[in-house]
């Protein structure tokens, strides 16, 4: 294997690119969108994201840790608003650690840059993929300016080309190839609050904030700059929903409803609403993720996810970790093995957190409101601080380790075994702290 | 409306073509394949179908069941032929109704005269659609043999054009067009069982025949001319497999072992089984069957399903009849409206009819063999032959009645539970037929 062709520069394609240039191969990615770093893309949004343990485990691994740690905010826990504006702050972790808050577009043009400085990796933009023939590792590109379309045949054709993916597309249909897109009944809006007139933060940095409203709910995550992207999860359908919300005053009377401590944060806020994009959520699953020696997905375009766990790019990022393992543990000589073995290796773990992004939905925009829930949170917290060998809680296996999801999920459906007649005492509230309830936990371990 | 177009002149596009044609339509029936009435296809395999009576209910409104009643065999029950060669019959139901083999080509040929004799109906084939354009109903064919591309607008688009849908294909990327395609582990081999050769038919004609061998199974289904057809269905991978049959001498030790009373009314079984194809299984779901009043899709290409239930081209024919008794109700004006009316109705009981069709896979390649499954079809048939009103057979309700395929999936599941507690007596092979079981079971009623 010398060359390999990657079908999109986002986030996981230049990681990947950086770290194939870093083991000697030639690296083309032919990347849809214009160049970031020169061009304004996706009208100037703050989309940002959240780097977990694995995702930097994954940055590590190539390399590159230390440079994308300059541009993070850290996030210690969750601050939750109520309809009165009262906050109640919910560390992540016992022991302080903290997710990350980064900028996609920055994170992205930084890791372009890192992988174009290699002498063997060359970005090409505004490629649309048209086709490809997965038996050969072939495809075809048109220039979205000169209308030319370029063929490129390669020893290796990776699909990181996103949710909408064209590689796979081409895949689908494929003998026996297994594939969904399911769209949830939600969809999201991103609202921007802004710093204060001084330049400071509006909101305490320190927190992910979560405004949870049961069938919605707005989420902010900080910026470098003291500001923060907000962004409303909201049904489309329903009574209160996009549909029912169509004018500024509505949108308006909505806020104010149900979002009364926020509005003051956001001057232009109806504006915003009025004018922002509504966009869908989209969970993709397909099986496998390769075609034999010449064709393989990775990141969303092997398994976009809704955003409520904040692990799709990091999901994204321990894909390219997996596969390098693999790869360096078999060598290239056989790549229709490596590429089996990374797709078993993957599938399992990738349906994991889809399942587990769906039910942080719930948790996020109803439970962590809930009574109940928050003292099941105190309850375990105090478990696995006694006995951290015998129980760690789901959120930290997902978030602070590289704990396999797919093993994580199941831990988390045990523990959820073991919890249900624990919350279901009918003094739990009172006798929580109890030996008793203790030594129930510790019998059903 | 006025103008129709149906994409595919299957069983399912045939029937709705002539159904809309007699409610005064012009339909134009564009066909990928050749015409089957003056070319053999299929290399002239003799796949057939089964119609229960939500078939007939679709044929019997639009007045062609008389018609379709000269070309079927009925099947009463199940023969199941275990190692020994014994067999055992199990009628279908306690009223002696039977369901109808049919050859597919047959009655596809059928349908499509009794289509085409109408004036305002016409089939053009070779014509395989290679675009759609949604938002106005338009599709482009192009001619297999003179390579033209055709545009065709109507005021509806009708995608009848199977699993492998290229209208479904297109609303894939429609906003928030839900969509999953699941093969199954198993594929399938037809093998011919020829008629004797003084012309009498080798099997009991009145039964499906089943060799049940827990993973896999054959399966026979009565001709016209006496002869049978036999499916192999078996897994791709395994043990015992379709990757580890592969030359003549494995294919008869195979059969010789699992199928030795089968093997001698089957003369040229191992040419056949290494020429036949293998054929993969598949189950597509999707929502919504329709793009707002332009575009909608019926049969396969909403909703194929494995074939163990019988069901598909019921289905598909149920689609049509639901479909018109909609159009009926509402009129033409609003097509919109009556094409998300037919969407809602119809697919959650493709998706049951789906799930459905797993489960009698297990039932006639597994249970059908075991004591226990006989013992509870003895004990639901005699209270459903007491208490009729409270109890019909999941079997029943799905082959002999009009009751919705989901609304059969959730009493088949209350069934289930019901039964769970009494076949699990210890003595319940002694008492099944005792006052005291009875009433266990009129109790949970």
């Amino acid at each position: 294997m010398k060359n390999i062709t990657i079908a999109g520069g986002g986030l996981v394609g230049s990681l990947l690119a950086y770290v194939l240039a870093k083991k000697g191969y030639q690296v083309h990615v032919y990347e849809r969108r214009p160049d970031m770093r020169k061009e304004v893309i996706d009208g100037g949004r703050s989309i940002n994201l959240v780097i977990s343990h694995r995702g930097w485990t994954s940055l590590e691994k190539a390399g590159i840790a230390e440079e994308i740690k300059e541009i993070i905010v850290p996030a210690f826990g969750r601050m939750t608003h109520d309809v009165n504006g009262d906050q109640h702050f919910y560390p992540y972790s016992i022991h302080g650690k903290s997710i990350s808050s980064v900028s996609r577009g920055e994170l992205n043009k930084k890791l372009m840059n890192l992988a174009e400085a290699m002498p063997n990796v060359k970005f090409t933009f505004n490629q649309k993929c048209v086709d490809v023939d997965v038996e050969t590792g072939t495809a075809w590109f048109e220039d979205y300016n000169t209308k030319q379309t370029t063929e490129v045949k390669a020893d290796l054709l990776v699909g990181s080309d996103g949710a909408y993916s064209a590689v796979r597309g081409k895949m689908t249909s494929l003998p026996r190839f297994n594939y969904s897109q399911q769209y949830i009944d939600h969809g999201y809006k991103e609202i921007h609050i802004p710093p204060a007139a001084d330049g400071s933060a509006q909101l305490d940095l320190k927190a992910l904030h979560i405004w949870p409203r049961k069938q919605f709910m707005l989420m902010g995550l900080a910026n470098l700059d003291n500001g923060f992207t907000g962004t409303l999860f909201f049904p489309y359908e329903g009574e209160e929903s996009f549909s029912t919300i169509e004018t500024a005053e509505q949108a308006e009377a909505f806020f104010q409803r149900n979002f009364p401590d926020a509005m003051p944060l956001i001057p232009n806020l109806t504006e915003q609403y009025m004018s922002n994009p509504t966009s869908p959520l989209l969970i993709v699953r397909c099986s496998p993720w390769n075609h034999k020696s010449k064709v393989m997905l990775i990141g969303d375009a092997s398994h976009a996810i809704v955003p409520f766990y904040g692990e799709g790019m990091n999901a994204g990022f321990e894909d390219v970790k997996i596969f390098t393992d693999i790869l360096e543990e078999l060598g290239d000589e056989n790549m229709h093995e490596v590429l089996d073995q990374y797709s078993a290796a993957r599938e399992k773990n990738a349906n994991a957190i889809a399942d587990l992004s769906l039910r942080n939905f719930i948790e996020m925009r109803d439970l962590v409101a809930d009574p109940q829930f928050i003292l099941r949170k105190k309850i375990e917290a105090k478990i696995y601080k006694k006995y951290p060998e015998k129980w760690m809680p789901l959120y930290s296996q997902v978030k602070f380790t590289n704990i396999p999801y797919f093993d994580a999920w199941t831990e988390g459906q045990r523990q959820d075994k073991i919890m249900e007649p624990i919350m279901a005492l009918p003094n739990i509230a009172q006798i929580w702290d109890s030996d008793e309830v203790e030594n129930m936990i510790l019998k059903s371990l």
